[in-house]
């Protein structure tokens, strides 16, 4: 039973924030009148929910091997659509990061409401204890990983049950918000509704993880998956519909450095009990749980596009870890980005959020519907029926969430995902035609590039000093050919005095070719010499320029090999030179 | 008669901000009986001018090479002294480049009140277009770059004899801020005296300028360059003098967005008159030039210590536009976040200025002393008197500047200096230690390592797909050695088939060898097997890496070359293993 609380988590999670979404949009505008709609647009919500579970159930059948909004699209909706998807998918990973730790920040703050000035900090600690936990490769201890949905649901669960039995009792008391409540007053337009809803959808994000990952689940994954999908949709129905109740019941609202789950939990267990702290933890840490579900999905999803040439291969392949961690670091990297940008405030973020997790279950869902169009298979009309119902409803939400949320931050999110979208294929349609411009068609011709009898190298070493590493430089290029000049640039009359003496008693003949840079402008004088031998090659021949580099501690680099990176930089561009750097090391 | 204008400007330009510095310090404390004061503090300053210029000559005898604080010291006092003086000297040039700037900003705001708001973004953008110019090689017009001193002066003395003979004719208006002078009141300190004594001692910076230049002058250099020097005395006497004068006359006092000399010229000529933008016109231009001087002081000057192995070698050497460009581009930089870290603000910068010019003076004077005494030349008692008694003279005024702003900033400089003369003689000792490490220091032992007989190179070509730079590479490699294997890390299946096939056609004999990656961790499997061959390498052996390098559009490169990339920062630290990238230029 490891599938259901890792991959979870992303879902379950949301009911930390999903309530206090809805509330901040109500009780500005309705003050007291506003919990009566919330349970309306919670009940709407739990009903997406389901309609959800049912359409991914038979994307668990369609693609156990895992499929995922980008694999469902690519397949049936041809490559721009897919792109869209996956451009959704990575904007929402970002934000699953963001959002959730800012999330589990806010139940920090709510417990030990000191650590307020240092919120954003915290947050940035948060996620760079992510990226190094998944840099070195975590995963290997996941068992563990379960412990915080378990705990956080039993919690959830233990609370609204006593609440329940509390407020039956009569024994509530009024939070302390209740009385500016009632001062405000207003009216329930459809706009505000479809506002509170829109922000409420944010509870949804997440439920795709577990279609994503069939192949995680134990033998018979696919029905083990589809029973992990059923109980998560209960688990939501339960802590989400009870902490809406129970937000009813204990006249919790939103307000400052105390989110509306804490509210609650003072309420039910009193603001200084071991409850209360406990339901602060558990908050936490599946948020924390929540944040690294992306740390795995955003990767992979980025090393796949990399493999269809979407992405830069480098995000491909896995390091020495066995993770991907350019992926890694990339998640992190605009998850930071985003935290500082919107201050660590998740009611900031929400409007975000939403738009891009739903315009890929729309991709997906459409998807669905051309696979089954496609297969054929028994009782196909039914299957594509659901999943064209869940297009379209989930098409309709995305209208609403962008449509409500559009100033307030869902054009951050159409606009990051436009130009995701436009900048894998450009660079789908660069390597293409590099692969074109560097393929050979035919054997034949390969053959006809390939030398019968390939030139012998031309060799040029720099040098500066008759030295250790110069000699293992000189060592090296006497096994690579016997066309070798060794070049000196003289700036000092005395140093190329010495250089000469000191080359002459090696006795070696090999010629030595002197230049001088009178305006101390060496490394004019070397390219020119460079460029000089370059025009002076026959066809099919390479320079190829020698040159040691010393390797020192790190901090002193910057004083050596000036000389290498000056070439590496300049030579870059010239056709037919080769360079050889030879390493050696300081023993020190 | 360039030497004059040009190596004069920094000295003379001083005049723009001297006189305000002194009523900075004088005023607030005194209202309107600041002026008697000042004029006391302004002649013991140019007493102290003219003591400058008698030492200075006799740097300009001993030294006709061009001396310079660091290149006495180092003659004289020795190493440690020496990068001391240097040091000052670095500090005073990036602050003569601040500074500078920041007083023709605020010459322009005086001028044009509604640029305020653009100041710190206008200094930085004049520093940048000095910069822009020192890096393309601005020097060689550089006879029209005394123009602006002529004009400086010619303007500045005009303003001085009008003004004069307005005031004797009693046609003079007091100045707007002269009613609020008067209320303030309070008592003339020996601290206060010498607090303004220190910061009208910025009016010296920069007499050393013509001494450190002498080859610059026309011959017979030595004379001339003893005559621009008193040249140079009597117009800063004039000039320095009058404006103070003329500040007493028209009751100028520091304000916010009008210097000083703005307020002279406003008064004299008319707050709206020609002869007003005359004066603030040529005062930038002055300001501009002076600092465009520690351009071509800085660079020079850190060539010197490179050379000396105090600095890191890129420094020593121009690049192509004859240009020390390392050099220009570190004193822009230091002076851009000098400008904004105080806002760009003349008089916050000020007590940093003054303190670095007058050790590396200290440290000048107290090395010609040294100097006198060792050559024993004729009258060298005399001579040795005179530049001891500027040494102490310098010291104390060293002592007096240190003391008076030590908290004002004047400990920024000093902890700069400290630094930065630790930094050198650091960098001094590893190149040393590392000459030694690399030394050969008999020729037998050199003798002894250059091998009788190279060994034929052993070659690895990783390679992913059978294309024109793997031809070219392949080409490349059999011009080097008979001994290669082309070596291809398996992810796919199906890639790694159509490798094999398109490999085989090629009919060659060079051996392929493949190997799995089953967690997609390419690199790692490539490290492992070059760490594998490394381990069979015989004494004196290198393995060789010959991989392409695809030359895009720079935009493009982030998408090619990840091997080359990954392979050179993981192969540095690897003995014996030597790097060749064969440059393939796609041609689109
Ligand atoms: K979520
Ligand atoms: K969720
Ligand atoms: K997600
Ligand atoms: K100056
Ligand atoms: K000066
Ligand atoms: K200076």
């Amino acid at each position: 039973l490891w599938g259901l609380p890792v991959l979870s988590s992303d879902a379950i999670s949301s009911v930390a924030y999903a309530t206090e979404e809805i509330l901040l949009v109500l009780v500005p505008v309705l003050g007291m009148a506003a919990y009566t709609p919330m349970l309306g647009v919670a009940g709407v919500i739990i009903g997406l929910l389901f309609m959800l579970i049912l359409c991914y159930r038979q994307v668990i059948d369609a693609y156990p091997q895992g499929g995922g909004a980008y694999s469902v699209a690519r397949e049936n909706l041809g490559r721009i659509p897919s792109l869209i998807a996956a451009s959704g998918l990575i904007i929402g990973y970002m934000l699953t990061i963001a959002v959730s730790s800012c999330s589990g920040a806010a139940a920090i703050v709510s417990a030990i409401p000191q650590v307020e000035p240092l919120r954003v900090p915290l947050i940035v600690l948060f996620i760079l204890l992510l990226t190094v936990g998944n840099l070195r490769g975590l995963r290997e201890s996941s068992k563990a990983f379960g412990l915080p949905t378990y705990f956080f649901v039993a919690s959830m669960l233990a609370m609204i049950a006593i609440g329940a039995v509390k407020a039956a009792l009569g024994q509530v008391e009024p939070a302390e918000q209740a009385a500016q409540l009632s001062q405000t007053t207003g009216d329930l337009t459809l706009f505000l509704f479809l506002h509170a809803f829109s922000s409420g959808c944010s509870a949804l994000t997440g439920v795709e993880a577990i279609s994503n990952s069939v192949p995680n689940f134990s033998d018979p994954s696919r029905r083990n998956a589809k029973v992990t999908l059923v109980a998560l949709g209960l688990i939501v129905l339960c802590i989400f519909g009870g902490s809406c109740a129970l937000a009813m019941l204990y006249h919790a609202a939103p307000a400052d450095n105390l989110t509306v789950i804490a509210q609650i939990a003072a309420g039910v267990f009193g603001s200084d009990s071991i409850g209360f702290y406990l339901i602060q933890t558990t908050t936490a840490l599946i948020l924390l749980l929540a944040a690294n579900t992306a740390y795995n999905g955003l990767p992979q999803l980025m090393s796949l596009l990399a493999q269809d040439s979407f992405l830069p291969k480098r995000f491909a392949d896995k390091g020495s870890r066995l993770v991907y961690s350019h992926g890694i670091v990339f998640a992190s990297t605009f998850a930071i980005v985003l935290v500082v940008a919107f201050n660590g405030d998740t009611h900031l973020l929400i409007p975000l959020y939403a738009a891009g997790v739903f315009l890929s279950f729309t991709l997906a869902q459409g998807g669905m519907v051309i696979h089954w169009r496609r297969k054929r298979c028994r009782s196909w009309m039914r299957k594509a029926l659901i999943n064209g119902a869940g297009a379209a409803v989930t098409a309709l939400v995305f209208a609403i969430i962008v449509s409500s949320n559009f100033l307030a931050g869902a054009w951050i999110s159409l606009l990051a995902i436009g130009c995701a979208a436009w900048a894998m294929n450009a660079i789908f349609h660069h390597y293409q035609n590099v692969k074109k411009a560097l393929g050979l068609n035919d054997n034949e011709r390969a053959k006809r590039l390939l030398l019968a009898e390939a030139p012998k190298a031309r060799i040029i070493i720099p040098a500066y000093a008759i030295n250790k590493p110069f000699i293992k430089t000189l060592n090296y290029a006497r096994g690579l050919s016997d066309n070798i000049e060794v070049y000196h640039v003289k700036v000092s009359a005395q140093a190329t005095r010495r250089f000469k003496a000191d080359y002459q008693k090696l006795e070696i003949s090999i010629p030595l070719v002197i230049e001088k840079a009178p305006y101390r402008n060496v490394n004019e004088v070397l390219l020119d010499h460079i460029d000089e031998k370059l025009g002076e090659l026959e066809k099919h021949e390479t320079l190829t320029i020698v040159i040691p580099q010393l390797v020192t501690k790190i901090w002193q680099m910057p004083l050596h090999n000036q000389t290498t990176l000056m070439l590496e930089s300049a030579l870059v561009g010239r056709r037919n030179v080769a360079m050889v750097t030879i390493p050696y090391l300081i023993d020190s």
